[in-house]
Parts: structure tokens; C-alpha cells; sequence
């Protein structure tokens, strides 16, 4: 009992992530081993360029380009924080086979080969790790893995892309248009020089499959999760959003749709969307470059979580945790009954994408400003339930907008398109799901 | 890997949270172990009264008014959510003396006992779980105890005590004096027959024992925690704060307090009081039976986690995720390394009573309207360093209210005596302190 041990550890990845790592593995070592009873050693950190300048608490003649190179170091645990599917992928398939435990904070990876990792680490009898790959240093992996693990869980809605989060933020709060908030992003260390994956939802989805193959216990394809990022998103939409009681927000949203008495007639719907938060839900209250998970379980209710869900120290954080329960011994324990991303969870059947119900925010925009607007809309729109309306005027233009009651996807576009041939509308009309819980 | 394994748990108290968890591992038993791999198979439950009429999905056979007789059992695993310090405390210890694994719901058991507990389920290679300590079925044991164990954590604020959360939500959303919302919340459930425990304090301050030994790492003595309840507390004080921007809540602080460079200077300040919450701190949004938890660490920066705090299900959906851990040998795993409670962390120093410094919510009340109040204090208060005032007239008083600036409490307490000896007031001033993190 407490004594403290040593573990050597490979590093792959000594970027943003890897360097704060080392920060609490080095720099914080004392006091770590102090709390935990544990020691790391790096042995070995892999890096794509060895001739850049770098300023680690690392010995530089422990890097290497060569991936084989540092696997073949004495290492008790593989910490991959590269990020990538290809590299990445052959280091921790290969330190699987060799039977050594991995920590990874890669959902790129886990989404697109997690069937793959998961079958090799049993295979072998090593495990993994994964707490960073969703929200950085907030722990939600550890809450639906094993804190919720009583529950059936029904419901799991989050912001899982800072960067996103940080953007939308900006755009509202000073008025920017979506470029100017992403190039602001990128000069506060927010954004990657390519924002891609961020803004198109990508990153979002990749962490959604992970969350949602633990949350329902199945076997997920990432190609089929429904996917809008915010690269089309309009400052006027986030104003009015606003103004009628809603945050806009990038959820990624998992639910449970059973349709009769079966439990086998359950479908899943997965999707990353903009959506309007209301704000009585904690997830509208999140600004800046921040995470939240909302989670519904059939014995807890509702539970929350937010924080930090990037940047270099919080998902060391994270990683380091993982680190942490792997020299302990209760990763593997845990491992070792996990149900996910193998061969035994049963595949996924989806919804239709039409089929999702729901309110909706829908705004026309008319050529020219007419007083008009809404009362030609109430006519046309007498196939579409609503909640609210309202008419908005921004600079020159007139915009009307509707908040629909619960209607489906398609019942919505139909009658979205038929408004819209009868209509002189300014371009196509703006929808956008409404959150509702 | 994944084998279904079958876990004989004796189970100690069959009331709200013990009929929680036989409806999840009783009713629930299929899909439980379809998820984790795990079967609970309940031999014993042990109740204060064996008349007592029960519909539990448990054999009435198998229950037992006998300490003895439970433990007498074929077990694996002891559940002990009975509550209470004496029965509950023999019970746990004389399980982990058979080495047997304990999962408890128990704070007070674990405040004022766990030094024993966690010493002799070391001494037996046993091992304690109780995530269902803190926070009902929210997560955060599992969270500051392996989520954020890569942090020095500098700062825990939490609500942990939901019926005191119900309680002032009613006062302010009813307009109820303290005794009738507590009389709502006895009929409503939330409180028990004698909610003394509840409206003390001294549940919160259970809660914050446990937790604060996980995150500061020092042994606490939980006599050591300055307490004051909400029973004193004036529906005119919630509605003035929420008029300035502040939500009145229960809180249980914990912070490091570090005087000069040496961190062995260090010093706990641990504290449970009615406090105010600016509106744009998480904690206030939180209403009705909900409890929460916010976090500061050196990696993560902050961390949130709100939901259910109490109640049969929720409750229960944390002592089956320890049931669960158990089986599956993290729990031990973890424990093994556990530095909480035991012989290996040094005792906390405690902050002087006197000393915390912060802004506080002083209430001066004159016998009669005035329409000079607010001057007479303004000359009177220039010990004071002032961030807001305003006066408040409320029925036919009149209430001057000032928001201080950061002061101690000795000084402050000097300064409004001085003040209450000077002028005609009506009662003690109402001080409250306000929550700047």
C-alpha cells in the first residue's frame, strides 16, 4: 500500500498536448508522486520534425522521427497526443500487439478505428485509455463510462468543440462576422492554421461516436452521424436568437428513439447540428472556448457537466489521470469489462433522417422591406405549427421568423420549399433545430 | 473478457436508498448486465424493523433485523446505505475485517469515522467505495478522485445539500418564510421528519469533509469546519440579493490559502454558510432539490458538474456504479493508491475563523423608515471599504444593504458592531458572505 512507483513512459506527440504533459509529469513530478504515488519517466517522445526548436523538460536526445525508434525503448505505457489517424494508428496498433497499456487523447482516431484499437488491446490483454479524447481535462468519459454505468442512458446533448464554442462567442459578443471570429481564433491559440475539422462539425462527430458507442452500448459508425458544422452560420441568426431566448450553439445530440413497446424497435438518433439552446438550459450559458456534456439516465435524471474542453494544460489533465489509473491498475480492471467498440455490442440501427421531430427556428428574408412579410407568411405557413413569430428588421432587410412547434425534418422541408417557390425570398431560407429536453 | 459474473451483496438499509438500488439490480437486472457483464444476486437485507410493511423486489425471508445474521451471509460485497454512525460504522467495520469490499452512501459515517474505515479496509486488503457520498448521483467523488487527480486542486465550491436548495428556492419563487418551506419540503419528500441535519448545516459540511480530504489531501477533522445553516435565514435577505445580482445559496467551501512562497505555509480554509452567488456563476443557477459542484485546479482551470443530488434513483445510481467498479476490481485497483483518510496524509492547518477575506452582504435594518439611513450609515461606515449600497424598504422598515469590498471577517466584525452600538437599529445586522472566485 502506497508505495510509490515508477512507470516509463513513450511518448508520441510532443505538441500542443504532449508539452503539458510534461509540465505536470516533469515540471510538477514531486508533487504528483506525492498525491498519487506515482512516478513517470519518458523514456522517449516521438515527434514528426527533429530539427525544430523546442523547449521541453525533455532531454533532446530522447527524440526521435522513427516511430519504431521509440517503441523500441523499455516503456511500460504508450501516451499518444500526435493526433492523426494514419501514424497514429500503426504506433498504437503496435503497442497494443506488444501487450503495453495505451493512453490516447485521439478521437479522430477512436471514432474511425475504435472497433479495431478495441479488439486489438482485448486481444492482447493490454487496455486503453481515452478520458482527454472528448472534452479535454473535463472528466465526462469517466462520468457516462463509470459513473452513470447504472443507468440507461436516454439522452446525452454537448458542446464538444471549444474552438466552435470560442467562435460563436465572438461573433455574438463583438459583432464579427464567422471569418473574422475564426481568424480571431486562431491568433488567441484557439484554432488550428486549418480549421476544417473544428467549424465543419468533424471533430464534434468524431468525439459523439465515442460518447455515444459508451452512452447506448453500441457499435457506432461515424458516417452516419448527420453533420452541419457553423462555416454557414449568420451573425443576424445568432442576434435574433438571442433576442427570443435562445442560445445558438454546435450540439452534438444522442438519443434513444423507440417506437412501441420494443425495446428492439430502438433506433438511435446522432447528430451535429447548430442549435438553438434555450436559455434556462446550462448549455446556453456556456460562452467562449469552453465544454459541456448534458446527460439523461433512467435512474440519475439530469446531470451536467462543464469546463475547459482544449488547450494544452487541460487536456493534460486528462491524459495524465488516465496515466495515473493505468499504473494503478484500475484501467485494466475497468478494460476488461468494457463493452464498447467490440465485437460484442450490437450494431447501431438509425433513424431516418427525415424522421427527427422537433421545434425549429426558420427565418425568410424578403427582397425588400414589407410591411407585409408575415401576414403573406401566416398565410403560406398554415401548414406549419408554430410557436412563436416574429418580424426582425436588419439593415435594409426584413427578416420573419418562426419558431415551429415539434414537426418532423421532413414535414418541414416540404413545406419550407413550397414557401419558398411561392414567395420573392431573399436566398434560401435560414432553419435551424431547436433544442428541446 | 466479458464474462457475465454473478456478485452476492449483503445489503445493509432497505429504505429510499436501498429500495433504489434493488429496483436497479432487482427490475433492472437484464439490461444491467447486458451493459456491464455484471449480476447482483441480493442474500440479505438488513432493516431496523422487520414489522414494517415493504414491497421490495426482495425475498422477506432474506431480510434481517441482525447485524450478526447479515454478515453471517454468503457475500461478496457489503452495500451500507442505512445511514447513521453506530449500527452503520460496526457494520462496515466488521466487513472489511472479513475483507470484504464496502460500498456506502454514508458522509457522516466517512466524516467522523473514516480514518478508522479507509485504516482498516487497508489493514484487510478490503476496499471502500462511495461515490454516493457527495452528491447523490452525481459523479464527482469519481471526478475529483480520478477525473482531476492530475491536478492540485486549489478551490471546491459545491451545493451539496439539495433540501436546503429546495428549501430557498421556495422561500424566493413562493414567497415562503424558512419554517413553511421546509414544511413544503417534508410534504414534497425532499426533507426528512427532522430536517435538522438538513437546514444545520451539518450534512454539508459531511459532504465537504469527505470531499476536501480527496482534494486537498490532508486528513480533516470535520469539527474543524465553521458551520451556520439556513435556518436563520430571512426571505428579505434572498429577494434584496436577488434584486443586486446574487443568488443566496448553502455552500460548502474549501480552499487553500497560501501565505508567502512556502507551500508549507499552506492552510485549509474550509467553511459551510449561506452565501451569495453572482448570477453569472454556475452555482446560481441552480434550483429547486439539485446539488453542484464547482472545481479549480492548477491544469484544468475550472470544472462544473450539476444534477440530482439526493433521492431513491439518482442516489442509487451512484451506489450501483460503485457496485459495479466493484466487481469488476477498479475499485480495489484505485484504493490501493487511495491517500485519503489514512495514516499516510499529514492533518490539515486550518485558516484562523477570523481571517478569510472576501466581500460580504451587510444588512442594516432601522426601526423606522428613514429617509437618512443610508447617509448616518455612509458616515458611519468609513471604516469600510464599500463596493455597492442601496437602500431597500420592505414592508414598513427600512433595510441598508452594502456589498463590502474584499475585507476580513475580524475586521468586519469589529466595524458592524461598532456600527450596531451607534445607531438605532432594529436587530443584529445580517451579514452574509459573497462568493468571489
Amino acid at each position: 500500500m502506497n508505495r510509490e512507483r515508477t512507470i516509463k513512459v513513450a511518448l508520441a506527440g510532443c505538441g500542443t498536448v504532449g508539452s503539458g504533459v510534461l509540465d505536470i509529469v516533469v515540471n510538477r513530478a514531486e508533487s504528483l508522486a506525492c498525491r498519487t504515488g506515482v512516478r513517470f519517466q519518458v523514456v522517449g517522445g516521438l515527434v514528426a520534425d527533429l530539427s525544430k526548436k523546442r523547449s521541453l523538460p525533455l532531454d533532446p536526445h530522447l527524440l526521435t522521427d522513427e516511430p519504431a525508434a521509440l517503441l523500441s525503448r523499455d516503456y511500460d505505457l504508450l501516451v499518444e497526443v500526435m493526433g492523426g489517424t494514419t501514424t497514429a494508428r500503426a504506433v498504437v496498433l503496435d503497442a497494443l500487439r506488444a501487450g503495453k497499456p495505451v493512453v490516447t487523447a485521439n478521437k479522430a482516431l477512436l471514432a474511425l478505428h475504435g472497433a479495431e484499437v478495441f479488439r486489438t488491446a482485448h486481444a492482447h490483454s493490454a487496455c486503453v485509455a481515452f478520458e482527454a479524447s472528448c472534452a479535454g481535462g473535463l472528466p465526462i468519459v469517466g462520468a457516462v463510462l463509470r459513473g452513470l454505468q447504472a443507468n440507461r442512458i436516454n439522452q446525452l446533448v454537448g458542446i464538444f468543440n471549444s474552438t466552435c464554442n470560442f467562435v460563436l462567442t465572438a461573433m455574438l459578443d463583438r459583432g464579427m462576422t464567422f471569418a473574422d471570429a475564426v481568424a480571431e481564433a486562431q491568433r488567441s491559440g484557439y484554432a488550428e492554421a486549418d480549421p476544417t475539422l473544428d467549424v465543419s462539425g468533424g471533430d464534434t462527430a468524431h468525439k459523439l461516436t465515442v460518447l455515444a458507442s459508451l452512452a447506448f452500448a453500441r457499435n457506432i459508425e461515424f458516417s452516419r452521424i448527420a453533420m452541419q458544422g457553423i462555416d454557414r452560420l449568420q451573425l443576424d441568426d445568432l442576434r435574433i436568437a438571442r433576442e427570443m431566448g435562445y442560445a445558438c450553439k454546435l450540439l452534438g445530440i444522442g438519443r434513444r428513439v423507440t417506437n412501441g413497446p420494443h425495446a428492439q424497435n430502438e433506433r438511435l438518433h446522432l447528430a451535429v447540428r447548430p442549435t438553438l439552446v434555450p436559455n434556462a438550459h446550462p448549455l446556453a450559458a456556456l460562452t467562449g472556448a469552453s465544454s459541456g456534456l448534458w446527460v439523461q439516465g433512467d435512474a440519475v435524471g439530469e446531470t451536467f457537466y462543464s469546463g475547459a474542453g482544449a488547450g494544452s494544460l487541460p487536456t493534460a489533465s486528462a491524459v495524465v489521470a488516465d496515466m495515473i489509473e493505468v499504473a494503478t491498475g484500475a484501467t485494466q480492471a475497468t478494460f476488461n469489462s468494457l463493452r464498447i467498440f467490440n465485437d460484442q455490442t450490437a450494431p447501431a440501427e438509425y433513424v431516418d433522417p427525415g424522421a427527427p421531430e422537433g421545434p425549429f427556428y426558420v427565418r425568410f428574408t424578403f427582397d425588400s422591406p414589407r410591411q407585409d412579410a408575415l401576414s403573406d407568411l401566416a398565410r403560406a405557413l398554415s401548414d406549419i405549427p408554430m410557436r412563436h413569430e416574429r418580424s426582425h428588421a436588419a439593415s435594409d432587410r426584413r427578416h420573419a421568423v418562426i419558431i415551429t412547434a415539434p414537426i418532423t425534418c421532413a414535414e418541414l422541408d416540404t413545406a419550407v420549399r413550397a414557401i419558398a417557390s411561392r414567395l420573392p425570398l431573399a436566398g434560401e431560407p435560414v432553419v435551424l433545430p431547436v433544442l428541446e429536453v
